[in-house]
């Protein structure tokens, strides 16, 4: 460790003295800085949220689909999980990719853990979980999940960190929720296993505060829900109507749960087949209303503070985001941004929510009070987007 | 030790190229940094929360009794209010004072808007506040409190920002808070009043989520209450038996309100002149319940999640702390981290707790779980522990 820092002093230093390829990046904070996916040409933009400017492009990340992407607490490393099990550790001070690994044939999202040491990432193929030094990217710990015969694995869906270094996760073929417990050895976590959880849970998330982990269901109606404050009380069901009554979905048209909203104690989500937002009481889990919307809600997030909820849709409604007023539960605002609006990622004390405009190549910036446009940035087919002050929050 | 070797292989390094006047800090991020006010010597650490390492000492900042801290959005700059009316921008890269004002004879703490640009001092003498740019400490406005006669002005009290770049305070003298709003003007902000809130306002707070100003009566029973959402509503009282039947406090021992922990729908309110921590329904504003502590309460402070509050004491009890179970009610953990514990910070996943232990020149971290110590770090008779992440939460 300490020969490795000596190294990199020395890189630093000599490259001051000697003839650099690039210039050496200013001295900055990093509270401000973004990153934004490019499926298309699989790279991503480093962007300053402040100033509402693109600062850097990195690319060579392999197939971006559906990818996502942790910070670690220094603000300093972006980890961007691609579809195609690519693991990518983003400099953004240097801006250039720092290290990279193919860990699977086929993941679908990963999650830091709570001291900021260890990558977890979800696999498909094979199925089940492997977790890198988020240093080194070395592999500590492979978690094969569940055999479903043939040799294969159950796929692994809605990994999420939680408090006390912990990964909770799904098992997509065989229902069920798995918590890894890091916080004795970071090579061997200690598992639980809660089977029987429901039929091919296919995402979930975990409250601001910790303390639950949800899992949606594609296979039957209903949502999983685990106390990580009490794990020994087991998975109990929720929401038994959620999504009754409906045609099935295709499964990549189901809405994110990690859009999930919480604000005071209401929760909002988005109805699956319906043009509604479905709001929750969380001291009850009851559903208490139901909100109707444009279109088919993808993601419904809350503004940091919770005053509203802006909501995006899928097919043929996403050139459409509507904003949700969290006291009267009423649609106060209908905004147009343009086709193709993928993703929308709020300041963190949310004076400004930016918006991937797919099919325009851009990324508008708007004041959320107002709703008044007051930047645009160009982006090549952009997708998520992410801010570095998603380092210091439990769950995302 | 690392850091001496790194300081030691740039110097041998940087004799081999030009003479730089100082070696050149190496590249990282800022969002695992912190600073500690060392009141007695009129400096601060500047601290890495990640290694629980000590980097840096910046002195000069006069004055540190009762300081306090802000940090710009990037997480570069920590901005220090000192009780003398200074006002210190310190840069945690290159670990020196980039800026120092002298904006008052006596001051009481401050704020940063929500956009980042601008710092608010709330001032005793003269009575009223100054806002500066946040790049150049330039005074952009100055905003004198109600006269009380002798050509005096009012103390203000309880300064903090909300959204819409507002910031909210509160006039002792006059029983007064205001709000002065930038959003149109950084150069003349719009005033609104609100009179007879109660008598001798002497501290406030704003909650997590941008919505309530809850201002405490030195000279009267009760707390007043502002919704930031309605101001069109007026200040309201509320918990109209707090403090009541007890002998009057000196204003210096009274608690402080910034600690005032919300942990899901409850808040937790250290007592007045009472060895008891008062827990209030935030959806009624009534109190519920009341937990014996082992002394006066000064700051009871909810973990991130908010599982447990911790809780530290007035003299003569100020070497204990207590931690309360925020689902039992219950006090669950007594520490004996040593005399003299002035206050408390927690990581912002809440993972760890750093303690001020004072009158040990000592600062102790904690596992918030365990309740075991993992690291000591040496300081100069520490009082406010500050990290960076409080740049991107409103009202801190």
């Amino acid at each position: 460790m300490i020969r490795r820092l000596l190294l990199s002093a020395a890189a630093v230093l000599l490259s001051a003295c000697s003839t650099p390829e690039l210039p050496s990046p200013s001295l900055s904070g990093t509270g401000g800085l973004g990153v934004v996916i490019e499926r298309a040409s699989g790279q991503v933009a480093v962007v300053d949220r402040l100033s509402a400017t693109r600062l850097a492009t990195v690319s060579g990340l392999g197939d971006l689909s559906h990818a996502s992407v942790v910070f670690d607490p220094t603000e300093r490393y972006a980890y961007v999980f691609g579809r195609d099990g690519g693991l990518t550790k983003v400099d953004l001070l240097r801006r250039v990719i720092d290290r990279r690994v193919m860990q699977s044939g086929n993941s679908i999202g990963g999650a830091i853990s709570e001291d900021g040491t260890l990558i977890a990432v979800a696999n498909y193929t094979p199925g089940g979980v492997k977790v890198f030094d988020a240093a080194t990217l070395d592999l500590l710990a492979d978690i094969p999940a569940t055999e479903i015969g043939d040799g294969k694995r159950s796929k692994v869906v809605g990994l999420e960190d939680a408090p006390g270094n912990r990964f909770v996760f799904s098992l997509y073929d065989t229902g069920e929720t798995w918590i890894a417990d890091f916080s004795a050895d970071r090579h061997a976590p200690r598992l639980t296993r809660f089977t029987g959880i429901g039929t091919q849970p296919y995402d979930a998330l975990v409250t601001e505060d910790g303390r639950w982990y949800i899992a949606g269901l594609f296979g039957e109606d209903g949502l999983a829900k685990l106390d990580l404050w009490h794990p020994e009380r087991g998975v109990t069901r929720i929401l038994d109507g959620y999504g009754k009554g409906q045609q099935p979905l295709p499964v990549y048209k189901m809405p994110h749960l990690e859009g999930w909203a919480v604000a005071g104690s209401l929760a909002f989500l988005p109805a699956i087949g319906r043009h509604e937002v479905l709001v929750i009481d969380t001291a009850s889990w009851k559903q208490v209303a139901a909100i109707p919307v444009y279109g088919q809600p993808v993601f419904a997030m809350a503004r940091p503070g919770g005053r509203q909820v802006w909501v995006n849709f899928a097919l043929p409604d996403n050139g459409t985001v509507q904003v949700i007023d969290t006291e009267s539960l009423t649609v106060t605002d209908t905004l147009t941004p343009g086709p193709g609006v993928l993703h929308m990622e709020f300041s963190p004390r949310g004076d400004r929510v930016w918006l991937s405009v797919r099919d325009q190549d851009l990324l508008r910036v708007y004041d959320t009070d107002t709703r008044r446009e007051v930047a645009t940035l160009p982006a090549d087919k952009p997708s998520g987007i992410f801010f570095t002050p998603r380092a210091h929050r439990i769950g995302l």
